[in-house]
């Protein structure tokens, strides 16, 4: 680096503008977001997000999934880009800041670049991944997994909300199906920024976290068959309600996760279907997804034990059938070293604290390990609150992490 | 009773044409039926049933709720009427006989009347309740409730669907909205014939069940309040998951249920709601609906007594607030002894076989008891089965009960 872009910083008044405009975009309750991918408000804020990108002087792509590619050119037009970003869409109950920061973040630093008359040697891209929440299409991260090639984009399409409209024809709807086909291309490395969403770094007083892996995660959908039945007369010992042996498991997986309590196992049910869903008739469907997360694979492989006898268990217990129909796993992939040791390295010039720490929550850095050396920069957040509307962060804690955001990304893309 | 009566035994034949045309009316799945109350297939139903009881010279009328009445007049025209009816309202999943049977049975009896030339002292009316189900708008009994004076006309046609249309603008749409003012009338007597819905009846080889009274059934809504969360970082000992709360009451209120199995006692979860009902995000809010009875009334006390523990524990160990929001009973009431004998009178008359039985399910006849005097009779069903398109009465274990309670109504008609 040059003396000049030694001490460059972002310019925290103009990034935290920003952030509150998209804070208005979308309004849920109290002060939190409602921003779901693909409705009205998600298109509202990507079309400011390209105009503002466009005003930094970037050049704006969307590919078939609708992801957003802000380029800021490099001096080598051939060589690969650095990718920076994160995602714009927000939980049923979310916060500000949740992938906002990271996004925007990207933003502010092209618009310092911009300002600044700096040139870098690699491209810089801008990226929003459409539908990280999976609050409205399931999975989660879907749009980063088909451009890691994880996911075919025909079956992402088919994706269906609530109310059965297809991901596809959402996307169509708000008009962000782009021609830029899915993935496919050479990115040198890929940058995401994140709060936190857990309480460790604002515990430690320390502005800046340095993912190097995940909490290795493993999830299934199980399906529960029972038989209808009248709720009334029919003895005990002759009910097969689906209802039922969902409960028990549901409670099963929670004790699995107070067992590893103290190792930082959790585990987690959070959706139910029944069929029927009435009260004079026992249902005979279930279907609920769980998920349970662990800081070591071992430990993670340990509470999948647990949860296959659970599974076993409740279906005697229940008098029901239990199917796992869909299973996934994610945050076994490791961050790149490299990539990890610029944000250390960064942080370290800027007089930053620090800490190496795991990432508990899924992200689509985690799909992005499989395209390019990849990492995740961590702020703190109040109290770990988030997928909350009280989610909150400081302008003070956020800055720090921009700028390291910034500096890491600049060291990368003008590595030879 | 003249000689004549003293014989008369309904058609047979024609009782099962008709039950059969209904069984073809709102098909389900298999051979079941699923006609809720107020679809179209309901209305094509009542279309249908109204035809056939003007065919057989009855009046018809149809009050508020949708109630039909059809009317054959009797020699006194001041006397108040002997009622005979039930539902032709099914599940989701229902059969061909829930209900059906003791209105079509009813039918059956004005026909075999007028095709004798029978006069009767007293009007005899067959009746069709709206909604018996409760499967389309809960409560279920709705529209015998507001006919007895329990429920509140406005609050019934409040009641909301899951798409939430309301029970007056469906019955509005099915044009059953009629002139008619609820109840408010003398009504002599009131009988229900029904399929049992338990196993006894065939495991005994016993053609009746004469119904003295029921199994006293209590039943709540409870709501569960957590907090939004995400379901990854949030450590076990911060999270508040109301599914977790729901799912742990639903596995203590089945426990409850086994507990009480050898006195006859079962409990009941079948339907829950959560929000948001997301993979991503800890719900912040369940209901879920639970009941439990038993044969005795101080034995439903003990289980009450056991679930409002089971409350406490559970908002502890969910860490979930748990409300309840609405609590109904029945069940307790007893079927009038005058009619019960004319049941009994009327089995030993024909040489029929008949006990004496507890119903477990609810009926419209409890709410009628509070209207006039009141029984309930009782046919097999095959292994029990309800509440599923197995359902089924073979037409040699129906006929005698239409035939006792043929001859139970005509005994009451003939009162002075």
């Amino acid at each position: 680096m040059n003396d000049r872009t030694n001490l460059l910083q972002v310019d925290a008044d103009r990034l935290w503008d920003t952030m509150m405009t998209s804070a208005r975009i979308g309004p849920g309750r109290d002060q939190g977001l409602r921003r779901l991918a693909l409705d009205a408000s998600d298109k509202e804020m990507r079309d400011v997000f390209v105009e503002w990108c466009r005003e930094a002087g970037a050049t704006v792509s969307v590919d078939r999934m609708g992801n957003i590619f802000a380029r800021r050119h490099g001096r080598d037009a051939a060589a690969a880009p650095v990718m920076v970003g994160s995602h714009l869409d927000t939980q049923f109950t979310g916060g500000r800041f949740d992938g906002i920061l990271g996004v925007l973040g990207g933003l502010e630093i092209l618009r310092t670049l911009d300002e600044q008359g700096i040139e870098t040697r690699r491209p810089i891209e801008v990226v929003n991944w459409s539908n990280e929440e999976g609050a409205r299409f399931n999975p989660p991260m879907l749009a980063s997994a088909v451009f890691a090639g994880l996911r075919d984009l025909d079956w992402a399409y088919a994706r269906t909300d609530n109310d059965g409209i297809t991901y596809g024809s959402a996307l169509a709807e708000i008009g962000y199906v782009g021609d830029t086909e899915m993935g496919g291309r050479d990115i040198d490395a890929y940058f995401e920024l994140h709060i936190e969403q857990g309480p460790i770094l604002e515990a430690e007083g320390i502005a800046v976290g340095v993912v190097t892996h995940g909490y290795a995660t493993r999830g299934m959908r199980l399906r529960f068959e029972g038989e209808t039945a009248h709720s009334g007369p029919t003895p005990m010992d002759q009910r097969r309600n689906a209802l039922v042996g969902a409960a028990y498991l549901i409670a099963a997986v929670n004790d699995i996760g107070w067992k590893y309590h103290d190792e930082g196992g959790k585990s987690t049910a959070s959706q139910i279907a029944i069929w029927p869903n009435a009260v004079g008739i026992l249902p005979e469907f279930a279907q609920v997804s769980i998920d349970f997360r662990h800081p070591e694979v071992g430990g993670a492989e340990r509470m999948f034990t647990d949860v296959e006898a659970a599974i076993e268990y409740c279906a005697a217990r229940g008098n029901v059938g239990i199917e796992i129909v869909d299973r996934w796993r994610f945050g076994v992939e490791r961050f790149d070293p490299d990539c990890v040791q610029l944000v250390r390295d960064a942080a370290d010039d800027l007089g930053i604290r620090y800490m190496d720490m795991q990432s508990q929550a899924g992200h689509d850095a985690y799909n992005m390990t499989h395209v390019c050396p990849t990492t995740l920069i961590f702020c703190p957040c109040e109290q770990g609150i988030t997928h909350n509307e009280a989610e909150n962060v400081a302008k003070e804690d956020a800055v720090p992490s921009v700028n390291v955001l910034l500096h890491a990304v600049l060291a990368r893309a003008n590595r030879q």
